[in-house]
C-alpha cells in the first residue's frame, strides 16, 4: 500500500481534480494551497497574501529586485521554498495523503511507501477544461496565461529541484488525462496505491 | 479497445519484456527487430547486417563520413529511418499490435486507437536487469554500456522526431518499472488497452 501519493500536473490538465478524487477513494488527506498557509503559519514572516504572490516562481521572474531580499539577504522565496518544503514533510510523516503540486515527487524521495504521478494533457483539452473553469477569460488569455504558467512551473522545478518537469524518470507513473479520462486517472491511481 | 500498442523506454528498463508479455495476454503480434528486417526486405538497398549496425544510430555518432552518403547524398540511415517508418506504419495498418522502440508513439501520432507507453527505471533496477541479460559483461562494463546506449537513443529520437525521449507530453502512460514491477506494469496497461 502507498500511503503517500504526490501529483505534478500541467496546468489545466486537472491534476488538482484528480487529487481530490484520489483522497476522496482512499479515504486521504488532501492537500494544496493548504500547505502554504501552514508553511506561512510556521515560517511566521510572511502573510498569507505575500506568499500567494510568491507561490511557485523563480527569483529572477519577479522583477522587483532587491525588495526580494530579507535583512539576511536571502531571498524570501527560496525561505518561503523551504518553508513549504518543512510543511510538506510534516504532512508526509502523518501518511495517508495526497499533495498536489511544489515539487513534492523530488522533496519527499527519501519517504517510502510513495506514489509519484504525473498528469499532463494535450493542449486542446487544458484548454477546453480551462474555458470552464475561467469563464470570463477569452480563449487567446487563457492560452496565454496557461504558457506562462507552464513556463514558471518548468523553471520552478528546475531551480529549486534540479530535476526536470515531466520527465518520467522523476514519477512512478506519468498520466496523460486527455486520453485515459480524469475517472481513468482516479481508477488507475487508486488500484496502484492499493496494489503496491 | 486500444489495439495498436507501442512502447519506448529505456535500456534495461525492461520494455522488451513487458512488450511480449502485452502481447501474449491480449494475443496481439509483437514486433520489434524484426520490423528492421522488414524494412531491409521493403528498401531492398541495405543487408541485415549493414541495418544491424545503423541501428537507432544518428549520423554524426557513427565518425565514418562520407561512406554513410548514397549516390544520392543521402545518408544511408536516413533511408533506412524512412524504410522502418514504413514498416511501423504497415505493422500499425493491421491493427492488434505491440511495437516496441523506434519511436513508433511519434510515427503514429495521428493514428487512432493507439496507447503510447514509456517504461523507465531507477539506475540500481536497470544494472541489476541487464547483469541477468549480460553475464560475461562487468558491472563497470554495464553501466559504460548503458550510458552510451541512453545517449544514442536520446539522440536518435531528437534528431529524427524533434520530440524528449522520456518527457511525458510525448506518451499517454509512462511507467516505472521498478516500482510498478513488470508484471504490474503488463497488467496496468492490458487493463488500460482494453476499457479505453
Amino acid at each position: 500500500m502507498k500511503n503517500i501519493i504526490t501529483i505534478s500536473r500541467e496546468f489545466g490538465a486537472g491534476g488538482g481534480t484528480i487529487g481530490k478524487k484520489v483522497a476522496k477513494e482512499l479515504g486521504y488527506y488532501y492537500c494544496d494551497k493548504d500547505i502554504i498557509l501552514q508553511a506561512a503559519a510556521a515560517s511566521g514572516s510572511l502573510t498569507p497574501n505575500e506568499i500567494r504572490r510568491f507561490d511557485e516562481k523563480v527569483p529572477f521572474e519577479f522583477g522587483f529586485g532587491q525588495s526580494l531580499f530579507d535583512f539576511y539577504n536571502k531571498p524570501l522565496n527560496e525561505k518561503l521554498f523551504a518553508a513549504q518544503r518543512e510543511a510538506i514533510i510534516r504532512v508526509a510523516e502523518k501518511g495517508n495523503c495526497v499533495i498536489v503540486g511544489r515539487n513534492a515527487n523530488v522533496i519527499l524521495q527519501e519517504f517510502d511507501r510513495t506514489l509519484h504521478v504525473f498528469v499532463s494533457a494535450t493542449q486542446y483539452f487544458r484548454i477546453q477544461n480551462l474555458k470552464t473553469k475561467m469563464p470570463d477569460m477569452s480563449e487567446a488569455e487563457i492560452i496565454s496565461h496557461m504558457k506562462s504558467v507552464d513556463k514558471t512551473r518548468k523553471k520552478y522545478c528546475s531551480y529549486y529541484t534540479k530535476t526536470k518537469f515531466g520527465q518520467a524518470d522523476y514519477y512512478d507513473m506519468c498520466l496523460k488525462s486527455s486520453t485515459l479520462g480524469i475517472d481513468g486517472c482516479v481508477d488507475l491511481i487508486c488500484r496502484t496505491a492499493e496494489k503496491q
